[in-house]
């Protein structure tokens, strides 16, 4: 049986979620071939030493030519960049995939940057963590799940989503658009409001600090992300603004709801419990 | 040496503050007796059986006017009610105060319903959890943080200062009005943001919900909290608009500083990210 695997495959960028990706895809087929690109080049001897990449380039070059697929797992400003210098690198009918988090944006660009006779399809795995290199896993695609979009040739959309099906993740295909609108509520506008609150609490003065517990830790977590990580996708995702005026509104109505009235405060407040329980069943996380 | 410990000392409420305080006093000093209210006749009768109480009222009784100091453990609804009665109850030159979590409208409350001879000294323990009566501790006071509040006689202040010390806790003495202030930013308007991010994320459709991952998750975990305990928290303090509008401001500010430029863009949020750092030294917290 052929691999569901494209042969070689082509990865650029080997931090966390690209050699992930690569160590994948090794362990579903031992006998495929990773071409990676990687300007690094302690990762690029440790990437070849390990087995996670066959041939690992400094910058991309001729030897992509043989990639059906190529992933470009960079961060977002640097997957920009590369699209069109990586679609006159490889043949005719090869894939450009990536897995940044912001999808509209990216596919115009894609849109005016790709050479004709090459597709893009953008991707975003729905997972991740720290620790570059080092920290990658070969089963961290296991039992994720993996936005696709439809919006480009969908013979190509097929092959992207066979790629993260044969790693073990769950595709879920969605529009570009689509992906962007529900992103910006679930991760964009948490990262912004976690990143404002910060900024207000550090302000509130040095009482604030010493009273402040888990519960301020946890909703300000996401605030911890490196600009060029999640401030550049956040930047490109154009339904953020959106996301964001209805959290004002409804933020606005639990203050409203809490100085009317106990009731009312109970109402609006509960209902919100009732919405987080719906995404979250409790099992009992702890602490104010 | 005598103990630094009230005898006996006055415990209203049996779930998992009072019960871990009466579980903290007894462990300081085995001999002191704990008079508790309680009224679940099988956490009365857990609470003596486990030697938690040595007396256990369904209800505030005549028992309670041997205790220099009873400490209301309810939710806070409740430690309102019970201020002018208790009064009533407790001796002259007695001590009143209690573990609430937004302290200038309980002090306006104990200043009208509180008897004169007796004082009423707000507290606050910045820490907690869940598990009601069977979740309690000894060593839930030792190295976390009480505020107490200056506003009483001082006397009765180093009262309870001294019983929170003596149970392993630092104790924080602040003015009722600069708690609230603090704590409005640290934990009630964290729990307003939660839940309108909440209700905000479930409308956000199917989608929004298959691709929300652990930050998400983390950003909304206040959510989850019941009404009664921090809902009645929250409603009582009247600092929340104002660090609420403290919020929306720099929210609104990070959403300009995103649309205007990458380099506006990545000013605001590197200067989040170290506003969280200052907050919260960084240790490789994981996942988006």
């Amino acid at each position: 049986m052929a691999s569901p695997l494209p042969h070689p495959l082509g990865v650029v960028g080997l931090g966390l979620m690209g050699a992930s990706l690569a160590r994948a895809a090794r362990a579903a087929d031992p006998g495929l071939r990773v071409v990676a690109v990687e300007p690094r080049p302690e990762v690029r001897r440790a990437a070849l030493e390990d087995g996670v990449a066959q041939v690992a380039l400094a910058e991309p070059g001729p030897e992509l030519a043989s990639c059906p697929v190529v992933v470009l797992c960079t961060p977002i400003a640097a997957i920009e960049a590369l699209l069109g210098p990586l679609s006159r690198l490889v043949g005719d009918g090869a894939v450009l995939t990536d897995v940044g988090g912001a999808k509209e944006h990216l596919a115009a660009r894609a849109a005016e940057q790709v050479r004709p006779g090459v597709a893009f399809v953008g991707a975003h795995p729905m997972f991740g963590g720290h620790g570059g290199y080092g920290g990658a896993r070969a089963d961290l695609w296991r039992g994720g799940r993996v936005a696709v979009c439809t919006d480009g040739a969908p013979e190509a959309v097929e092959r992207v989503a066979a790629l993260h099906a044969a790693l073990g993740a769950e595709v879920i295909r969605c529009r570009a658009a689509e992906h962007d609108a529900a992103v910006a509520m679930v991760s964009h506008l948490p990262y912004l409001v976690a990143s404002a609150l910060a900024v207000a609490a550090g302000e509130a003065g040095p009482l604030a600090l010493r009273l402040a517990g888990p519960g301020l830790k946890d909703t300000t977590r996401l605030a911890q992300f490196p600009f060029d990580i999640q401030g550049e996708v956040s930047r490109r995702n154009a339904r953020l603004p959106e996301a964001a005026e209805r959290l004002s509104r409804h933020l606005g109505r639990l203050l409203a709801a809490v100085a009317d009235s106990p009731e009312a405060a109970r109402a609006a407040l509960e209902q919100a419990r009732a919405a987080r329980e719906a995404l979250y069943p409790p099992r009992g996380e702890g602490g104010t």
